[in-house]
């Protein structure tokens, strides 16, 4: 009878605040500056990966979303990930042959895999799909494989895979320290605080409908590095200093600093997208009018304090942080102004029951609020808000659970 | 019987190509880097000035479009310029007297003035009317008081109106040198090249819709001057550079140069201004989709030469210079993808009588344009096509005209 060893595990999306945007080194994918992020609850979205090992697989497959991906041979970063997780694991059955004796130990490293991985969430929704996936990849290899590795080691193999994966190895928050040597061998994840440390902290997603997909983040940010004028000054002089801000408000739970460097970061991401030549766009004409939206709600508060920060990856969604007490306001500001198309339980869950028997979009609107400050969009605009908090890194799955 | 002095001039709208950004001083109007502009002609774009003097009115008037003024003690920029012309003219007087002795000398800086502005485009088209205004009015108030001074040394009173009203002085292609001294008496406009230096070049305006005005650029500018963490590279590094190369670039007439530091300074600026905090835009989806099809359509030339430059103003109306024989393929693919409302004439006049007989938007794209690059977007997006040409500084008019 065969015999197959099987791991399933789940990963979570990461979403920067301070952005990554260019790489010193494309194969070993080693950054231009830090980055730092914030790992969002599982409940919401992750990534989950099933992998099986078995001496009778005749090759190794992956399938993705349940379609099969047939050419994973010339896939260079999913072969990094597979390659350097079997090394680890070829030292570790060596290590245990010599420890325990040659037939007390598995030859897993010798196995081809199948491995299966899907998102709970549409990857054209553009949520860094390929960071949670490839952390997930990386995580469930390691658990397979039983590596004797800290998840800071197992970080450098998924940034392998896709850059921002690493941060998705942690809960809570998450540097990616850029590291200085050619090998990459210090450029790696650890965690700033974990996902408990901030309880009130929590983000909303805005999925923004866009007719046209942008320039895919590996490709733009290599054009950025090669033609903007402003890029060298941003990772040498800004983000430094940045970073160090950026975990002091974390340390210290300052919303208002914490804030600041969110946004701020966010558009300087956005503006060396701009200075690229040709230039880069993500944002769209709904992404700059929940800015300005976000900025008025800042405005009401008498005493200029920050209430949500806007932040904006590689594409025209919107993720706020906020903390807990100005989710509803805020949820019923976008619904308000973006109002969804008919199917209402698709366009807003509310996981954590907060509008029973209230309707999103006609509660009043916060005192102060300029409410001529951006027209209502057409209906769909934005096709779904996601409200969800500060998560825990990578679980294994015991028992195979609906997706 | 009362005696009336009376002088009419019009000035011409500029478009920066190196663009004008953030002061070092608001009063004086000093800038933080220089800048360089294309004059456009006055055939399509001017604004023009009537200014009467006469010893039986009793206050200096101003109508702008018909419309007085009637706080103009309040309006420093104006001010700035009507005191310092009066005091040119009053030295000049002074020196007259001496010459001609006193009563050869009409003592024109004790007058009232009444000035009439006009522009023959829309103020609301945001094509930089105050430019060609301040200009105007500078350039006839020293037409009227006969002032002794080049039009560099004009320019440093223009300035003083509108930043950029200095270039509006000048022909052709036109520095607006920044200076170094506190007093700005070296922060002025000299001329790089005249109009007919370089006959092929051609200048496409698209005025594109926009539901939201924009924060205007006094404000916009000095908020990036205290907040982006990027502008002061930019004036130090990178504007110094671009200034030398286009100066070369319009010598030598060499578009491939012009047009790729005319794009990159445009795509900078609105960096910027993104990188502002909060952030501001001036590009809108149609700006963005108008970038897009450039970026396309200079794709298209197997030699890889650039044959058009886009450049965005503190609005979203493209200017798009490009060389004659680019001109109809250029006017057919905007009237394409960004068709106007039904009022053809208004929307494109076709003031060198290239489309007669044909339908402009219905006649083949270039060679190897990838037509789905761009959707094609509502009627109206874009208001209006002006095709226009390099044209010459400030005339006088010596009788009344039909505007």
């Amino acid at each position: 009878m065969e015999t197959i060893y099987e791991k399933t595990a789940t990963s979570p999306v990461n979403i920067a605040v301070i952005k990554y945007w260019g790489k010193r080194d494309t194969t070993l994918i080693l950054p231009t500056n830090p980055s730092l992020s914030v790992t969002l609850s599982q409940d919401h979205l992750h990534s989950k990966t099933t992998i099986r090992a078995s001496s009778d697989f005749e090759k190794t497959r992956l399938w993705l979303n349940g379609v099969e991906d047939v050419d994973i041979e010339k896939n260079k970063r999913l072969q990094n990930c597979l390659r350097e997780t079997r090394r680890l694991r070829k030292e570790y059955e060596e290590k245990l042959r010599k420890d325990k004796g040659p037939d007390k130990v598995l030859p897993l490293s010798e196995y081809n895999l199948h491995i299966c991985s899907e998102n709970n969430f549409p990857t054209a929704a553009g949520l860094a799909s390929s960071a949670s996936g490839f952390a997930c990849l990386v995580y469930t290899l390691s658990q397979l494989y039983e590596l004797p590795i800290s998840t800071t080691e197992l970080s450098k193999i998924a940034r392998q895979g896709s850059g921002s994966a690493c941060r998705s190895l942690f809960g809570g928050f998450v540097a990616w320290e850029m590291g200085s040597k050619d090998d990459g061998s210090d450029s790696q994840a650890v965690q700033i605080a974990p996902r408990d440390h901030w309880p009130e902290l929590e983000a909303l997603i805005c999925i923004v409908s866009d007719a046209k997909k942008g320039v895919s983040s590996t490709e733009g940010m290599q054009t950025t590095v090669n033609t903007s004028t402003l890029l060298q000054h941003r990772i040498e002089h800004v983000v430094p200093v940045r970073m160090k801000y950026m975990i002091d408000a974390i340390h210290e739970r300052d919303f208002q600093k914490f804030a600041e460097i969110t946004m701020q970061d966010s558009n300087q991401f956005h503006a060396v997208c701009l200075d690229t030549f040709p230039p880069i766009f993500y944002l769209n004409d709904v992404s700059r009018a929940i800015i300005r939206m976000i900025t008025e709600y800042n405005s009401t508060n008498s005493e200029k304090k920050l209430k949500a920060a806007y932040t904006f990856d590689a594409g025209p969604n919107a993720v706020i942080y906020t903390t807990s007490e100005n989710i509803p306001e805020l949820i019923n500001l976008i619904a308000k102004y973006f109002p969804g198309n008919d199917d209402v339980k698709n366009y807003f869950f509310d996981p954590f029951q907060l509008f029973v028997g209230k309707t999103i979009g006609e509660q009043p609107l916060p005192l102060g609020f300029n409410d001529q400050i951006i027209p209502v969009f057409p209906k769909g605009s934005v096709k779904q808000i996601l409200h969800t908090k500060v998560g825990d890194g990578p679980k294994v799955v015991n028992h195979t659970i609906a997706n």
